[in-house]
């Protein structure tokens, strides 16, 4: 099954079920009000939402309407949890050097993970706002799943199992911000504004051979002002999702609707180029002895597509462009 | 005004208003179903709350029962996001002592704040389920405020005007998992489990000349299986809740729920004992060459209990168990 959600003014917007081919979709209404409510009630509603789904693939839903992706929030607005990894360690060891951080320890046994902001996800073509260009605006390509409720201390095979949505996202960060959050040992805080995602969210059967090992093989096409700036590969993920949700669980439960995301998605190839500009930066002072590209301008565009091998594209696209945040006070805050 | 709130099988469970002496209770439902639906509406639903605490307040409500703070979840059992800060310098200090880390950059001027998870706030007196004993099981007494939605980049006083409510919690951390979670510079995720709320949020003129300069002036008690274990009092507080609501939303907008923590509190002054093992765990080491106090072990208890001079507790007590968590899969989770 494919989701999108509309924004209808509360924190949780409309469900919708978008055709395999994204080129319709209808109202999940009838069987689930949002995307929240059908992830706490799955074994419930899954098989009329599946009938509603194949209704809508087959053309038999008289109500169905042209899908718009750029109508559409985040597939889950606001969630009760949001955990991002660093799963591809080419791009954490890289990192470390931009940074100038010591090691982290046991990178390669224990997977990283930061907590962070779940409240006010942001749709797929919505004008991003930050407050300054000087705080480092980047973006990080991502893959994440969204998880039905999971017990704390599972297993990583009882955690694959609760996986119900892979969803592809842009992890907004301000690099300005990082290398202090990390030395303060705390996290990262204001080095992370709130994080957008394509329109679609998939169940897993959706991507067929292209998720296995708890990993999405799909590449991710990266564009900043419409020129290439990456594509690597999910496949090269070093930890898969199970070991993920599994380390975010060891001593919480996550309730349902909690999104794991696997960090920037990064190839030790570097004719893959990169899915965030501190990676190439990073690259370009190891290569090249010093720092070439500057971090996003305000009115700068970046779109990000995961495709297979046939150009197919079932998340949709993020394109989203960066623009200057009303100063404070005048941003009208959401509920 | 006072609240609380009962579960009822949902996320939010059922707003109660709570009576200035704790006695009483009696349904915010006419106006208010949840504690997340009155922060959102504030502006709509105050004054008909508080007109209705009054009557309760004045005995002219029928339906007013007696109020069991043993029946109640956390007042605000789901939140859209959760950040604690470290606000009580000298406890900041004493750590870094007693986990060996380097000095945090800019301690003194800047806040430092970790992302919580907010899914899932255990109420004042439910046992606590841990995986381990081995893990270090600690608690931190802090006080909190739950803030109406703030703008990206709001102002300290900007920030000071949109706190509705007061809290008190108890940020039960894992001491094993510190240590290696602050060096991934990503910082605490399995140190940190669910963190404990006493059973009544208020505004805060209910703390008269108790609440002042952004801070709680009220000592907090604590005690570890019937003993004495701390009475660190909310005045010493380096950062007051506008400086860390203005740090938490400096690039991002804060949804309304959205609570900010203080941090241990913690006194410069020996006598005050401590509200956390940890801390006294270092400040044995300082005095005595060594650490002498373990953590807690399955059946301890802690209460924690804030009050002003002639013993009022405004929010009531936490009052909790620690209990070995059932082995993975066994544990229900929440929806």
């Amino acid at each position: 099954m494919k989701f999108a959600t509309l924004p209808d003014g509360g924190a949780q917007g409309r469900l919708m079920l978008v055709s395999r081919d994204l080129r319709h979709a209808a109202q999940a209404s009838p069987i689930a009000a949002t995307l929240l409510d059908a992830l706490e009630r799955w074994d419930e509603v899954a098989t009329g939402l599946q009938a509603r789904y194949d209704a809508l693939n087959a053309g038999w839903l008289p109500e169905a309407q042209p899908f718009d992706p750029s109508a559409c929030a985040a597939p889950l607005p606001r969630s009760p949890q949001w955990c991002d990894a660093s799963a591809f360690l080419n791009h954490g060891r890289l990192m470390e050097q931009a940074f100038n951080t010591p090691p982290i320890p046991e990178f390669d046994t224990v997977p990283v993970m930061y907590q962070g902001a779940s409240d006010d996800f942001l749709g797929p073509t919505i004008d991003v706002p930050m407050p300054d260009e000087v705080d480092g605006i980047d973006f990080e390509g991502e893959f994440g799943v969204i998880v039905a409720s999971v017990p704390m201390g599972a297993s990583v095979s009882d955690a694959m199992r609760r996986i119900r949505l892979i969803v592809q996202l842009n992890d907004w960060s301000l690099r300005a911000f990082g290398p202090r959050e990390m030395k303060t040992g705390f996290g990262f805080l204001q080095a992370k504004p709130s994080t957008s995602f394509a329109a679609v969210a998939v169940t897993p059967d959706e991507l067929g051979e292209h998720w296995r090992d708890g990993r999405v093989h799909l590449t991710l096409d990266v564009e900043w002002n419409d020129r290439w700036f990456g594509h690597p590969h999910g496949r090269e993920m070093n930890f898969g999702f199970g070991e993920l949700i599994a380390h975010a669980a060891r001593t919480r439960r996550l309730s349902a609707g909690t999104i794991v995301g696997s960090g920037t998605v990064s190839n030790v190839s570097r004719d893959a180029g990169s899915a965030c500009i501190a990676e190439r930066r990073v690259i370009e002072m190891i290569d090249e002895g010093g720092a070439r590209t500057g971090f996003m301008r305000f009115g700068d565009r970046v779109r990000m597509t995961a495709r297979d091998d046939s150009g197919q594209a079932p998340f949709g696209s993020i394109d989203q462009r960066v623009v200057r945040a009303p100063s404070s006070g005048a941003q009208e805050p959401r509920p």
